[in-house]
């Protein structure tokens, strides 16, 4: 409980080499998240070559993790495994559709938190990289994924050489609702943002990027509507190249 | 680590009620998981009263556990809250997409499995209800989720009330690969399937189910092509309602 409590995101990390034994038991033990109808529908791929690190880096726009870290680890929606066992046993898959993409990115998203928090107990340090979705087909090419896998989420890994500060939350009563879902009043979401708002980083943040609002930096830096635009058509186009649209 | 290595789905529960604080606090720390841009893009609604269980219980095809357990917890992705944020601070937000969807959904079940894992450790039990996405136009129309909100995960959360044995998992080498995704073989296939096969209750599932293979009984029953194809027309139908793509 401590540890997750107390979990931040690590960027910098030393090294040290994590050895080969802790990570099989730290992803064995990954491996005991809740499946759908048992069937483990993910793969891991572990990068730790360095050539192939850098290659592996642009298509996460170059965040220097994936380089400094020892290890890259992509945890793959994977229907492929489950539907040749079928087809070896008289039986024939009917997975090449959208909702067995989605149960198969649950399962290897339980999957990618369960090790998350288990290799911090241990004293290692993660990071989640969201950009595994934004370039999935070239992720797809370098890691030799086969139809019916799909790469969901990215967690590079390391010892911690950096022991960055928390960064905040919403209060609770924001996020959790009562028996409905209690829609936001203006008075709400002046009262939920208002403490992040408030943040010297935040306000800096602002200065820096020159918007009026702290808002604005999501909508028009960040995370911009023609890109996520421009993602989703990708994304989806993957997924029908790998079948399962 | 050993609570995650010990880890049962848990279907009984006992009558005994989760105090109010106690909950919050598993919730609370299960949103420390990482999350994009620390948008926090998901919404928890918490179910306790025994109508409104009775109403849901069918949406997740009967099963018991809905009515039986003290407290239902529905995770959603929710881009509904940041989008409102944002319109409030003069910023366009462009989050009605797919990709939005796809990174909210991940958001959701990083916490999901969180707080599985802090409950688990709290002794509690929980159990990952799938049929979440088979049934989710119906779900949001029970818990009234607005535009931008979609559910991902359902658990069941209670005090155990049986000792069920653990299941089984593949071994690892059929999980992970190494630098790039080695495909199976067949006598991979049969390596990394002959134990599931030969377990004693899986034997006499086939049996039961009086089909020749135990894949059949995944193909053939539990998870068939033609539902599977429905559904998938059924989610991305309500993807599109719920203002995602």
């Amino acid at each position: 409980m401590e540890s997750v409590k107390n979990r931040r995101t690590i960027r910098k990390y030393k090294s040290q080499e994590i050895p080969e034994d802790l990570l099989n038991e730290l992803l064995e033990t990954a491996f005991r998240a809740p499946t759908m109808g048992n069937m483990q529908l993910y793969s891991v791929v572990v990068t730790r070559d360095a050539e192939r690190k850098a290659k592996l880096a642009p298509l996460h726009f170059n965040q220097p993790m994936v380089t400094s870290a020892p290890v890259v680890l992509t945890f793959c929606a994977d229907f492929n495994r489950f539907s040749k066992w079928c087809e070896q046993r008289k039986a024939v898959p009917g997975y090449d559709n959208f909702l067995s993409f989605m149960n198969a990115a649950s399962d290897a998203l339980l999957v990618t938190q369960n090790f998350c928090t288990l290799a911090e107990e241990k004293g290692l340090g993660t990071c989640y990289l969201g950009t595994t979705i934004y370039n999935p087909g070239q992720i797809i090419e370098l890691l030799e994924l086969p139809k019916l896998v799909v790469p969901v989420a990215t967690i590079t890994v390391g010892y911690p050489d950096e022991n960055p500060q928390q960064t905040d939350r919403l209060p609770l009563k924001g996020i959790v609702h009562q028996e409905v879902y209690h829609d936001y009043a203006a008075t709400d979401i002046d009262e939920l943002f208002g403490a992040k708002e408030s943040l010297p980083e935040n306000k800096e943040f602002v200065r820096i990027n020159q918007t009026e609002t702290l808002a604005q930096i999501f909508t028009d830096i960040r995370y911009k509507k023609a890109d996520n635009e421009a993602m989703s058509g990708n994304l989806l186009d993957v997924l029908k190249k790998q079948g399962f649209c």
